[in-house]
């Protein structure tokens, strides 16, 4: 099953984290594969605590201010086949692609390509994708699609990104 | 502050239980009360290896086929009576309201008495409510609101809950 949490709302990254907590409780194996992403995120040391739960990142962090470049194209590649090679290990109940969608809008990713890789997925296997802009063609195939929204956000009061709230 | 997940979509729970992981993970307590439900999450599992969070349950579970009785009522009350005195103790940065939505929603509790809680709260404590149908009043009081909107989902297709991820 091919899930996707999109949308301009907080709650995306969060709920697959909530989700792999889910599963990896039920006692089955979780991969984590985090796109663009780098370090700084609290989440990090908890789910280093959580047996089951296996996480990797592939990115360089934000980019406010700057273009991707080519290292980032070669990271989320490599995200890419990380994920292709949980996938063959064949022991993964959940893998979640976090910010994958941002990869596929920044352009680290070919749609196609991972769009080949979904369609390859045997359906006892649970798949998320988050970020947003989830691409059309991921939206197609999806089994489930949560648009996470905002109705109202404290960044517009001015609030900076919290320590253990955003971060 | 105060943050809301709402809407008919999936995510809201484990959106609240991931933001828990992260603020957990940053060395800060965090508080859990579910209402309504009771038992079989298997995210209590994982959740209970981790430092730094307590989560009780105020409820007796879904009510399917049955209408909340006074039992019900007494077990909301008590949840919310938890959280008040989580709050006096003054060591949780966050607390999460757990489908507290659907308790007001089914009149175990009044809105009004909730928002009064709400009021209460000093700034730099993070609270996060889900459920559907969020009060009006809630809306207007949050900081941060964001609809978890249901665009597909394989419900619809005939798919049952399944362990470990439903569940």
């Amino acid at each position: 099953m091919i899930q996707v949490y999109t949308g301009n709302g907080k709650g995306k990254t969060t709920a697959a984290l909530g989700l792999a907590l889910r599963t990896a409780g039920a006692g089955l194996k979780v991969y984590i594969a985090q796109f663009v992403k780098k370090g700084g995120y609290h989440e990090l040391n908890s789910l280093e605590k959580i047996k089951n739960i296996k996480i990797e990142q592939f990115g360089r962090g934000c980019f406010i201010n700057k273009k991707p470049g080519k290292e980032d194209i070669l990271l989320a590649r490599k995200g890419l086949e990380r994920v292709r090679g949980a996938l063959a290990e064949k022991k993964y109940k959940l893998l979640v692609l976090d910010e994958i969608n941002i990869a596929m809008k920044l352009k680290l990713l070919k749609a196609g390509e991972v769009l080949k890789l979904l369609k390859s997925i045997p359906d006892e296997t649970e798949v998320v994708l988050t970020g947003r802009g989830a691409p059309e063609g991921i939206l197609k195939i999806a089994d489930l699609v949560s648009e996470m929204k905002e109705i109202k956000h404290y960044y517009h009061k001015g609030i900076l990104a919290r320590r253990g709230i955003e971060f």
